[in-house]
């Protein structure tokens, strides 16, 4: 008899955004006229084409699949070297973050890397995440049999959480209780919050302290506009000690429906056998790429390359802004609606807190019927989330105005009251 | 302190391909002038362009992805619904198997989806591989924590496996005893035997019987010429109820460096929780993808799916008989240099048997050095594969003609007495 990963049963109902859509289409099917005006501020999905240095680069990629002399089989597991190469100057090296080019392992997207990192993390571990939370971290840790059963609250036992609220700027500080694995997200997905420099310390320190190891995903680290705020985990002292850092192109240049990302596996940092003797994580990983992932498209990582060429990082830079006015207008809009707004500054999110006894997906509820807005309710990522809803700025200037200006003709109040 | 998976430290020496690159690298070093005449028929990777409709919708998706009318964002992880039908419709319904479109996950590759399937089921099974094996079937388990340590000749406590000879036609029969979960591939790698109908139905009728799943790696499908030979295990009956099949583009399209394949999980297979009651593994698998993947690049997908257009189909046919082509001339070519030839009619993989007294790694370095061609030790794959070499048809027409010149002048005994 075939047996089944039970844990997989723990998971509780849908995964958020499945069922963000789920409740859309019902609206639309039953709403075929609001249907054509809305618009969708949720999922945090690109909308703006890609810039022309990687539609340049991927067409003579394409190219080059058509002619026997320039074609390209299998590629290598962890990524090309000139692609590895162009990451760890650009992005870490010339931020002064001491990065070597085979630390740096490409992948189809930051999503599968923040899952498939488990795999070579043993089972024992005490794992950490913050409420809210990107669901990825804590729905795969239930399937690989890390958690418990979620209680009423959606809250999985053996998993600790990191309560993010206005007090710590939505940045966890490090427990008081030992933990052995933490997730951290900076710019934050869900709240647009950003770690500072002292707050990233204070976690290395304590990761160094207790042996810990960091997962830090920094997917949206091009929107950090501050000079003052750290890009990378690795431009703190003794974070490749203790960090494993993930990134991704689908929101710098773009690529959600191209599919580049990648991982810094440093080969100083080392987990414990069960025995206790440290071993080095990178030769784990890179066995793990070499078995159960062939590489990303050469194609995409053509793409890819060329966000790091002069032009393509001004074009990915003229990408950010347009986002980053996006956000700017509707942190106006949704503040003149009644909502208190974080984050939108040095990221592509919102996170606006609802007016007193309005829960997140009631409110979600009543901006799709009402506005024809669809935007994520805080709740689909923890408790903490509750009474927040997430706003996304990807989108076009032009929608960006109209979900600010129906937005602002909001009436929470006499909304609730019709109900 | 963090743990990592102590499975990994049980995994033997590098994964297979990796070795051989870095035996081939050391010799090429060493041997510059013999490296320019070096000829590579071991890794499975294809050397021919795209077929050109792949091409002409390629270069259409980059095009859309420059317009922000046309441009694709996130798609779904189980893949677009115009590739699932078109998958469903050519590969299985036009063949009198029932598949229905949301039973096929497009994902970037048979390895991966190989692999990853594990994460689905639990930890308790009773699992049977070949032997030979492809390595990944076996070091995926290993991995998970599915075996015990390896032995002296590489096997893996707690496995079953399955001996694959000239008796059987290397195709291994169902074992006496239970097992729950079973790793099939025909057209077979490394061996390029292939399971006739017959067998298939012993399989199916085992399976159902033991309520065991079988995975059936079928990525090499695109090979089978003899009109007589099961395309998909989904033509037996009852396979609906007791298998996963695995399908990939790399070797009918030649894929390989483009990255697309599928999964097909009928709804109607069940798998059992610890308790014993039986859920479907459709859901499950559904739930795994969407949570930890984003989907295959837009632009590839519309690649994968003009495979199915007539010019596209006409085209892969084409590219098939091109290299079954240099099947049969390697055969000539091996079979007069003294090798026992399997394989290479209905698959793109010789086995051959190396003359008495030469071990594999003997024959790989030997034909390495002497003739500079690159072939697979059969050895890599397993116990059973020691003795024998594979190689592969994945060339050129002039390549492969050379290779089995080469092969024709060669002197086993002579070379043998020179050492």
């Amino acid at each position: 008899m075939a047996f089944l990963n039970d844990n997989y049963l723990k998971l509780k109902a849908g995964y958020l955004f499945p069922e963000i859509s789920r409740r859309v289409k019902a609206f639309c099917d039953a709403n075929p006229e609001a249907a054509k005006r809305l618009i969708r501020c949720g999922i945090g999905d690109v909308t703006e084409p890609l810039p022309p240095a990687a539609i340049t680069a991927m067409r003579k990629a394409v190219d080059e699949m058509a002619a026997r002399e320039t074609f390209h089989g299998y590629g290598p597991e962890q990524g090309y070297e000139w692609l590895r190469a162009a990451i760890a100057q650009n992005d870490f090296r010339d931020r002064g973050a001491d990065i070597a080019d085979d630390e740096i392992f490409v992948s189809d997207g930051t999503k599968c890397d923040t899952g498939n990192i488990l795999d070579i993390l043993g089972h024992k571990n005490k794992i950490a995440v913050s409420d809210p939370v990107y669901p990825v971290y804590v729905d795969t840790n239930v399937m690989a049999g890390h958690t418990g059963e979620a209680n009423e609250a959606g809250k999985y036992a053996r998993l600790v959480y990191l309560p993010c609220t206005p007090r710590n700027g939505f940045i966890p500080e490090p427990p008081k209780r030992h933990v052995d694995v933490i997730y951290l997200c900076s710019p934050n997905n869900p709240t647009g919050a950003i770690a500072t420099r002292e707050q990233l310390e204070a976690w290395v320190k304590y990761a160094l302290e207790h042996k810990a190891v960091i997962l830090f995903d920094a997917a949206y680290e091009a929107y950090i506009t501050d000079p003052a705020l750290p890009h990378s985990i690795y431009e703190i002292p003794g974070a490749r000690e203790c960090a494993i850092e993930f990134r991704s192109c689908s929101k710098s240049g773009g690529f959600t429906g191209v599919r580049c990302a990648f991982a810094v596996v440093p080969k100083t940092l080392r987990g414990a056998t069960k025995a206790g003797e440290l071993h080095p994580l990178h030769p784990l990983w890179l066995r793990r790429m070499a078995t159960k992932f062939n590489g990303v498209s050469y194609i995409t990582q053509r793409g890819a390359e060329a966000l790091y060429s002069t032009e393509g990082k001004a074009q990915v830079r003229a990408l950010i802004e347009h986002y980053m006015g996006n956000a700017q207008v509707l942190r106006e809009g949704a503040t003149k609606a009644g909502l208190k707004v974080h984050g939108g500054v040095n990221a592509p999110y919102l996170w606006g807190k609802t007016p007193r006894g309005i829960t997140s997906w009631q409110a979600f509820d009543k901006i799709l019927s009402e506005a024809n807005v669809v935007i994520t309710p805080g709740s689909g990522f923890g408790s903490k989330g509750e009474g927040y809803v997430r706003i996304s700025a990807f989108n076009s200037r032009a929608n960006a105005e109209e979900v600010a200006r129906r937005l602002q003709a909001y009436k929470w109040r006499s909304n609730v009251t019709r109900r």
